[in-house]
């Protein structure tokens, strides 16, 4: 499915030329709200040249829309030219990067057969059908090509083709893979867009940049195998990797962030450092926590449980497994049984057939079911430390981040509708509190997720009228709150439109963090009702909430932000004593204890072992604080100090260090 | 499996007479070690006679066996006269009362047919294939004909049949369910016993009573259907359960124990205090923990996993499910396949294959053998708050205490042999502390668990001589530290011996509640080693246990324990404030957020309600402490307190109150 989608966007998209109309003069609101008056007919490109933004014009957004700047306006429009630092432009540029890839290879291996090639975050990538495999040092022999190829300042034209046209001009090209895509949208008898540039031309939707001397800076990263199409079924082609830049400073600047990051991934570091694992005797998806990153989750939980009670939840605990018949009355059922372990067969209904949960709503509503509830009892913040499972490929699994089993602090709001806007407010508030304490607020954007009106079987609960009532609910929340986001259709739950709170990771990656629900549809299904002040019996709303993000991931996510040096109050050892004689080994042990009293994780390294080499250790363990003890310590009642941040902090006296140390400790200093 | 068992236990017992020698005397050694001499021949009830316990005495154990009193002795022996209060004597007691019910039973409905009747805990049964079904009335009229038998003081007599004539006999007898029983024993040739009392007869292997005269207090608690041979292919027939006593007194006595045992049942008052729920379409033995009862886990593990980190355990989180190939090696494939829970086809090689965890000790290995390991890494105490899962048939399901998954700290201490003894104390000691702080431990005794050396095919791990190892050194650990404690044959589990503290509840069942379990076989399996100081290479021993017992299962015993009362440390709401005008409402509210601060669970009930609702309906809750504050109190700042154990206590200041409050519960007051 989302292979088609990335096709669809690679050649036909939504920027086709816009018709011309025939007004003399149009007036151009600009993005600063600026109105222009500008020639009707001139194309975007015309315009930003006249702004003097022909040299970083990538595309152009005309009315919203996303456009090649070889569009032309010919009435009164909002035009926002967008560049390199537009999600957009920045696309539209590495989109150009890889037709230059395509050309530089269709000139060296003139046999090799094009299949497609998109720009995706961060750069761009093309498919090839070779004769023979490509290998890094091929590479280096197309990048030389693409120099040329930019240095050639080759303009890219567009032009269109009726159906039947482009598919025999593709067909005397030797195209088959681009002759089997254009196939499948000829049917809808809309014209065929391709871009040209000198001896190179493809099937492409755009937008493209006006020509290739704009590609200044490039890399080609990889190279690696892909089925066409993604299907094991189909032929494996050759997929090259690139970057591209408009400089050779911001390329640069990348290719040292990923090594940057590369350095902080949690998949190697985490392993590293000795906070997880994985066994391939235990399967993919299945990490595990050794003591260090249990001991983390250990003290997540109890700090998420701890602030949640005092927020009014109420902890429950309820089993990882269900029979068949509680998933058909939630949905689950129908609309998640892919993404379910399933323990039985699902199809006998002569036996009984379990499941392992992939959501912890249907259990936690038994909570609420449990007597006859009135308006007293609502809100009803009910949240549970809970444990999911979801049915996902083995080669869909990366370390902490995507696994099959997690643990996350699911929370269902039972409410009166009246209470929505408030405890939407609280959950929000909750989160980014969570969130802001562990110190991945700040790159974090949120996203109001809908349902697709356009495709809505199957895949949703209830009806358009449903859809739009808790759609406008949420926004006017969202509104009222002032909270910034972008919306993203089709990414609704099935029974409910979200506020996502998308987390941007090291390697630009998102990823969903926290997500706070809106649910008009379920109650009903389980019969969930609540006599009202006025004695008749009504159905609650629901608010489906998360408050930190799944433990696994948040640990993940900090060993990357914090390159394995976690903040003191999550360090699993926070202090270890290094005593340097004998003598000190006792002095070390009493420090310890005293410091085990205010609940600091210590250790002394009591070893036979040089100084040097216990402190290095303690280094690179990143453990936050280290004690240096030795004879005049124990004289003088003090510590040498040594911080993991700012290293040797001198000798101080021990009641001090203990106390400054407790002090960041409850803090929850960063 | 275990209907096999009862039944052969009901008819070929271990009480055939003993041969008779030809010495003139012999001496005779009591159970106080008194040393007495009788002539040779007389029979165990003849010296029960001379020793005036010819009223009390059930049955008799000779030489260690247990034998029916009618059992001659010949040479100088010990001899033990057992009596209602011993075990056995009580069994034998019961079955002599299920010999009266089968007589009325035949003399009231002749054309009933017997099946079986044992002795059972605190009572005994008798299966009936019975022309009408039984119903409570019909009891009450068995009940009356059997006070009529006890009148008659029919002397019960034992004889044997040679097979042939047994079979012969049971035929004429009209009993096909004891022809049945007969045939199968047959083949051995060995003599069949029989007892008989005026008009009745029944296939037996006793002991018995001497005379039906002793039963003088029974009561039949009711019927109920049981397929015979507990299995649903064959016919249902009627079951009648009974208990029988040497006094009224005594069986008064019991019938209200049970009653006040039924009050409090986990499984009723659990549900009315709302600490748990089931849900037919969730499951059985998949237990809902309601808020109260997920508080109760939530402070129970905590104290569990701080009190383990302060003895050196380091907390480990390791997924709930693994890959089929986990448990081939672990030995769990082929001796624990029925138990599991199989997410896929278990017997198709070609597919991916995984199972949810009935134990935690493969898992945990892993963090063993994440790195190379020396000497100096062990003991390595790993501890996990673990949940298992266990598939076992619907209608075993009890409450909170047979249940499909469960949460238990296991923990797995990977040792160097000579660390053995040592390490083991530590956790008995850990056992004992725990089981003793939540005040289970005085109702708790003692197992020693040995394999079957007769039935070893396929159950267990390793061989004899690795058996015998294991367990000479469990016996030298338990007698070294003068554990108290039985033995229990073919009770291990398949790679090791154990030692299980077996709890009774307030029904007098028992169950296992926390085990210890030394291991000298995983290790080699998962190639375990550690580098020694020697520098060789050597597979460490393991020890499992567990410190608790299973979460769930401990709370259903506290509930039992305490009648719902749970002590103040464990109780879900600690204390509740009851303002009885509205000017006390806000001081109430200062009074919690006061408590608060120290960490007490406290609300107040500021509903406009009467003060006598409120308090009955803390009373009803059993909230430990309740202050009734109006505004005499706030004018003095003190608190009228009412305790759930103590009632009334009086006006106290304030601050009096919290600390006495605050103290109880840091030290964990029963």
């Amino acid at each position: 499915m989302i292979y088609n989608k990335k096709y669809r966007r690679n050649y036909i998209g939504k920027a086709f030329v816009e018709p011309v109309g025939k007004e003399k003069t149009m007036k151009i609101t600009l993005k600063n709200g600026e109105v222009k008056e500008f020639e009707a007919g001139m194309s975007a490109f015309d315009i930003a040249r006249e702004l003097g933004l022909a040299k970083v014009a990538c595309a152009a957004e005309i009315n919203g829309k996303i456009c090649d700047m070889r569009t032309c306006l010919d009435k009164d429009s909002t035009l926002n030219i967008l560049t390199f630092e537009d999600e957009q432009g920045q696309r539209a540029f590495n989109h150009t990067a890889s037709h230059v890839l395509a050309q530089a290879v269709k000139r060296l291996f003139p046999k090799t057969k094009l299949a497609i090639g998109p720009a995706i975050d961060n750069g761009f990538y093309y498919d090839f059908d070779t004769e023979e495999p490509f290998t890094v040092e091929t590479l280096a022999k197309i990048e030389a090509e693409m120099k040329k190829i930019v240095k050639e300042s080759i303009k890219l034209e567009q032009f269109t083709l009726s159906p039947d046209e482009a598919i025999k001009y593709l067909e005397e090209q030797d195209e088959p893979y681009k002759v089997e895509l254009c196939k499948e949208h000829a049917d809808k008898g809309e014209p065929i867009s391709f871009y040209k540039q000198g001896d190179f031309t493809d099937l492409c939707a755009g937008p493209h940049l006006m020509s290739t001397s704009s590609v200044k800076a490039y890399k080609l990263t990889s190279v690696t195998g892909a089925y066409w199409r993604g299907s094991e079924k189909n032929k494996m082609l050759t997929r090259i990797y690139g970057t591209a830049f408009p400089s050779k400073d911001a390329l640069n600047e990348y290719l040292t962030s990923v090594e940057e990051a590369k350095k902080r991934d949690h998949n190697k570091l985490g392993r590293e450092l000795e906070y997880f694992t994985t066994v391939d005797y235990i399967g993919q998806g299945l990490p595990i926590l050794l003591p260090k990153g249990a001991k983390v989750i250990q003290i997540l939980q109890r700090w998420v449980e701890d602030e949640e009670a005092k927020r009014g939840c109420l902890l429950t605990k309820t089993p990882y497994m269900a029979k068949r018949e509680l998933y058909k009355i939630s949905g689950h059922w129908d609309h998640y049984l892919d993404g379910m372990f399933v323990l039985g067969d699902p199809d006998d209904e002569t036996k009984e057939c379990f499941a392992l949960r992939p959501m912890t709503c249907p259990f936690q509503y038994q909570v609420f079911l449990n007597r006859q509830r009135s308006y007293r009892d609502l809100p009803m913040r009910l949240t549970e430390t809970s444990t999911l499972f979801r049915n996902e490929d083995s080669g869909e699994m990366h370390g902490l981040i995507r696994v099959r089993q997690f643990t996350i602090s699911e929370g269902h709001y039972i409410l009166r509708p009246e209470q929505l806007e408030e405890e939407f407010k609280e959950c929000l508030d909750l989160a980014k509190y969570m969130l802001g304490t562990v110190g991945l607020l700040e790159d974090c954007t949120f996203r109001f997720s809908q349902w697709d009106p356009a495709n809505p079987k199957n895949k949703y609960e209830g009806t358009a009228e449903q859809w739009e009532t808790a759609q406008n609910a949420m926004e006017k929340i969202l509104n009222d709150l002032g909270v910034e986001y972008t919306i993203g259709i089709d990414e609704a739950a099935f029974y409910g439109p979200k506020l996502d709170i998308q987390y941007k990771n090291v390697f630009g990656k998102e990823d969903t963090l926290v997500t706070i629900q809106i649910d008009m549809l379920l109650a009903p299904l389980f019969g969930m009702e609540y006599v009202d002040v006025d004695g008749t019996k009504r159905h609650p709303y629901i608010i489906h909430r998360t408050s930190l993000g799944c433990y696994e991931r948040t640990l993940a996510y900090m060993i990357e932000k914090y390159a394995g040096a976690l903040p003191l109050w999550l360090s699993p050892e926070q202090v270890r004593i290094l005593p340097v004689t004998d003598r000190a080994k006792e002095y070390g042990e009493k420090i310890a204890a005293d410091l085990d009293k205010y609940g600091i994780r210590t250790t002394v390294d009591n070893r036979n072992e040089k100084i040097g080499y216990k402190i290095r250790q303690a280094q690179l363990e990143k453990i936050p604080y280290f004690f240096i003890v030795g004879d005049k310590e124990v004289e003088d009642n003090t510590v040498s100090l040594r911080s993991r941040k700012d290293g040797d902090l001198g000798a101080s006296p021990t009641d001090e260090v203990i106390a400054k140390i407790v002090k960041e400790n409850a803090d929850k200093v960063r």
